[in-house]
């Protein structure tokens, strides 16, 4: 063989993407086949990364948004000389494999961010994009340009049509995100078929309504058309570029190309070997030719590439050292040596203090007590700032060019906001938190599933975390919101009684690398509770011991949040028998050994009410079929929050009452 | 006072929500005040309805989908003439009064829709509008015109920046829902304050993207300017019209007028009366001029104007006696005579057949066989139809002009479907089912969420309910799901185990007017179980007894959809005294009588297994601390589904351990 053409190397990704998904029996052939060329010019001539080494900091990320086109990505990842050999990707979609039906981060060296649910992929790449524009702002010195890549992403006409790109492009355009490049796979097909009959945008004009540079009418199967569209978009950086490439779906197969029948299904042997005929691909499945691997590696380039980098780096470590060990320090993830210290000391002084405020506002005391020591936090809200409280006195705007910028006006975009706060954290170099009220958790819901999954190290702060908003009545009143966030695997959801766990929480969620963390805070007032230093420290255990009773307990009380207060006031009324138990984080108290949950919650104890401003069934996991749950089971109401309560019956009354008839 | 200007009518509504907001010392004056003028124009010179008949079929459908601004609804209801006198508005936001904080459809008589989270109404307007489409297409005659109403909806930044408002725009001008009406209220401000900062959408480029009709820079403070655009709206009928209203928020207070400070907190007594002198209205609060009151009452109006539709539409029985009597019927809710004999009689016949199918192909042989019986079925699938298994032969697309047209393609806009379902719900005249995969319910949440509290009469199929989807992996496999829809209240889950099953949970849905069901059903096939008549009736009491016991059980498994199967093969293992128990709507299971729970589950017997290939947490409600749970806590993985069940230990063998070990 001579030296391949474009085309062929375009080949090499299509046919191990059919080739896989026969093997497979199953998966999503059309999109590789039909983005091939568009991705093979990307990563070619344009994608700046070090296959050797997928963690380098400076690489350009790639986003995969049109997720289920999975083997696309895994023929690039493997090509280029990424740690995926030939075996993974013969084994695609099987169990413990690193090539899973959707790319995802923790399973597969090189995939930045887990993709599938349409449209999150393009608020990941939102998300990079501005990650990197900040650090650029923060890290670069002049004559030092340590920070400087760019963002790539992928999609279709499923992320087109989701709400959330609308969220994402708008916000991206606002911002001018210039180094984030989306290639618009402009096939025309979704799932049921020819999109005239769902989905007719201008989608260009859409994007330029949003502030977006557009480039038109790319031949996404002409790779001299898709270059020049790429160079075109590299020659200015105010504004992100969408680049509308016209292709094919399922391109080679005599078939099925253009057909809604290549997406979702293997081509079959028949199928496959018409498309080899078409293409002329003349080898067995799974073979690249040596020349074509030749072309493809990228190995070496991508040592230089980083090789060059780490020069610069050096150089800038030379002339800015605490710049550089800050920098190194934030992009590994590590925390200040002192924070935990720091943090321990704050949450002493204010078990001392005790200030009965509401937990949101202890939360902002937390974030005015955190934030100075850690720039990497970076704040936001879904355009309640002054009710999340999520501004504290050193909060500059995302949209300036401060070298502090650390917060994002979102706007009312919470999905868009979780799902960028996504890209964010993967990125590296930044904490992200963002708000919104509980109730609206329902808008980002799989963003918050995203970030447990990938996983990714988000913060996400809801307040009015129940009836007690009062009177914005059963819209904004949450009730089965607390229990749904709990059941997201790998989540875990905080709702502090007051201000000494609501920094314990914040604390928590800061340490937490390794997934998501809901921070749940009232928008009344919560009474101080009194604790001993071993009670403070067992905060963090997610539950433990807050009134005990004199010997066994003959009765149990758990609680969490605004209703602490209410079964401490019950157990005075009990007596010397009752125990109570403040269980902040459920999630927490779940993962402690059993000796510890034994010595919170003794098993033979089955006298034990649970109460919570939320649904009852969820607490039936530790109060058990003998026991009573105080809680709420329907919508609320609109009227102030004090007669809200006892409408509903969460009160200590009932909580005595319950308490009594066990 | 001589004849009120306009903007003395306007006025009464500012001074009303004034009023309202500082006596419930909570709320939002700031839209009123700003949308005061344009409302006055729409209400007295365009809306077609009838204050004595809220219920009037072909009345003009008002949403307020800024449904923070509800004492801008409350004042046009009580000033128009609907029954909600003075003393509701002097109780706005109390207990028990019918001015609830955000609009409330099942509290207040005239307000079409529940509104507050942002971009709904917009989408639940789309439903409207769709649904006056339809009905006209099938119901109206040459000569007789009996459906012919506009959707008016008024809708702030706050619903443009939601995506949802990209998914339902998009598609209703894909649609060309000619009478619908946007009308935008331009104050340039959020809540975090000047919308500059993250919102800088070119909006009028962006909806003639959609193929909206846009009329823009309307003066929203003058009202010639509004009736002109209006006028100018109801010059076509082949696309949505968006109008952009310039207004002012807080319009007519001297510190906030133009400021967020106008938006969500009471003016209070000094900016009140500063307000007072500012325009001129000389009133003591709550207080209206008869001359204004006379200006706006719009009973007499309205009663000849249904008085006139009326006289048409028996004009129409003479001419048309079956199609005005199947008019009546579909607009009442009343289900055909003969429905639920003939459901039976489907049922009844496939416990004789058995098939062993996927419970999603259940439910489409359920639709073949309740759809013809029931044309207000309106189909639909977030562009998953060949997944879904949604369409049935007499599907014809929602998009044509058929008379017969029952089907949405919906494009992929989970949110946006499942808002514009509870839309043609609302409406009347329809029953919507719409769907995606269990998964993606997260898109939709919200919207699921408002379908139970509004509540709709909305269908929502998913399926794919589990790690038996198998390759796609994580981001598509279900876990938490279902247990976090069940907790939301006033929804019905329905997880059917086999064929049957899924016919009465068809038929339950169907049944149900009062709200929504979700039905969750497999990709893979279940095994058809036995069952004797009262069996069968038994089902659609969410939870009976399958296989029972010999004597009093001393075991009892609780399973769910594809699990019951494992379940039924564990008591086969496990010998005479294990009752199997199936659940396909633990919902429905809770709300029947205390007597009935007990018989399936004696308090007494606590060695209890449940099964679900979900969180395990949900189902410690129903076997307590002393039972065991065979589930799921973790994420999924990609691979074919039988290896998964294997892999997470969701097997026959790990039922029988679990209750050996009891």
């Amino acid at each position: 063989m001579t030296t391949p053409t474009r085309r062929e190397l375009a080949n090499a990704i299509r046919f191990l993407a059919i080739d896989a998904v026969d093997a497979a029996k199953s998966g999503h052939p059309g999109m590789p086949m039909g983005m091939a060329d568009i991705a093979e010019v990307l990563w070619n001539d344009y994608l700046s990364h070090n296959p050797g080494n997928p963690g380098w900091v400076d690489r350009d990320r790639f986003v995969l948004s049109n997720g289920h086109g999975s083997m696309l990505q895994y023929a690039l990842l493997h090509l280029a000389g990424y740690d995926l050999p030939i075996e993974e990707l013969k084994n695609f979609r099987q169990l413990h494999s690193r090539t899973a039906g959707h790319p995802e981060r923790h399973e597969t060296p090189g995939v930045e961010t887990t993709t599938g649910p349409l449209g999150q992929g393009l608020a990941n790449a939102v998300g990079f994009a501005l990650a990197e524009r900040l650090l650029a702002q923060r890290f670069n010195r002049d004559g030092h340009t340590v920070v400087d890549h760019r963002t790539w992403v992928l999609l279709g006409d499923g992320c087109l049509m989701e709400g959330i790109s609308h969220e994402v492009a708008s916000l991206a355009g606002t911002l001018g995100l210039g180094k984030l490049v989306a290639l618009w796979d402009d096939n025309r097909i979704s799932i049921d078929g020819n999109t005239a009959g769902w989905f007719t945008d201008d989608t260009p004009a859409r994007f330029e309504a949003y502030g977006w540079r557009v480039i038109r009418d790319v031949d996404g199967h002409d790779s001299e058309a898709v270059k020049a569209a790429l160079d075109d978009a590299l020659s200015q950086a105010s504004k992100p570029t969408l680049v509308c490439c016209r292709t094919t779906i399922g391109f080679g197969s005599p078939n099925r190309a253009g057909k809604e029948s290549s997406h979702g299904a293997p081509l079959g042997k028949d199928e496959s070997e018409a498309t080899r005929a078409a293409l002329g691909w003349t080898h067995g499945p799974f073979e690249v030719p040596e020349a074509i691997r030749d072309a493809w590696r990228a190995t070496d380039a991508g040592a230089a590439r980083e090789a060059e980098w780490t020069e610069r780096f050096e150089a800038y470590r030379a002339a800015h050292p605490d710049l550089a060990a800050e920098f190194e320090r934030r992009t590994q993830g590590a925390l200040p040596e002192t924070f935990v210290a720091d943090a321990d000391a704050f949450i002493a002084t204010l078990q001392d203090d005790g200030p009965t405020i509401a937990s949101r506002k202890a939360s902002q005391m937390s974030i005015e007590a955190f934030a100075p020591l850690l720039p990497e936090l970076i704040g936001g809200s879904a355009d309640l700032a002054h009710s999340n409280l999520t501004l504290w006195k050193g909060s500059t705007s995302a949209a300036s060019t401060d070298a502090n910028a650390n917060y994002v006006y979102y706007g009312v975009r919470e999905f868009g906001m979780s799902a960028i706060a996504n890209g964010l954290a993967l990125h590296g170099g930044f904490i992200p938190f963002d708000a919104t009220f509980l109730v609206f958790s329902d808008y980002a819901r799989n963003a918050v599933r995203m970030s447990a999954l990938i996983p990714a190290h988000a913060i996400h702060v809801y307040t009015h975390d129940s009836i007690g908003l009062g009177e914005d009545g059963p819209t904004h009143q949450p009730v089965e919101h607390l229990a749904s966030l709990r059941y997201i695997p790998n989540n875990d959801v905080w709702r502090p009684c007051d201000a000494v766990e609501s920094a314990v929480a914040w604390k928590s969620a800061i340490l937490r690398k390794d997934g998501p963390s809901c921070l749940v805070f009232s928008r009344q007032n919560l009474t101080h509770q009194p604790r001993d230093a071993a009670q403070v420290a067992a905060i963090a255990r997610g539950g433990y011991v807050l009134k005990d009773s004199v010997g066994t307990p003959e009765i149990i009380l758990i609680a969490t949040g605004s209703e602490v207060g209410l079964a401490t006031q019950a157990a005075e009324q009990l007596g010397d028998g009752v125990r109570v138990v403040s269980m902040p984080s459920s999630d927490v108290f779940d993962r402690q050994d059993a000796a510890y949950r034994e010595s919170v919650l003794p098993h033979a104890v089955r006298k034990r009410v649970a109460v919570e401003a939320g649904v009852t069934g969820f607490w039936r996991a530790y109060v058990g079929l003998d026991g009573a749950v105080i809680g709420i089971d329907s919508f609320g109401a609109s009227a102030p929050a004090d007669k809200l309560y006892v409408h509903f019956g969460i009160t200590v009354e009932a909580i005595v009452e319950a308490a009594k008839a066990l």
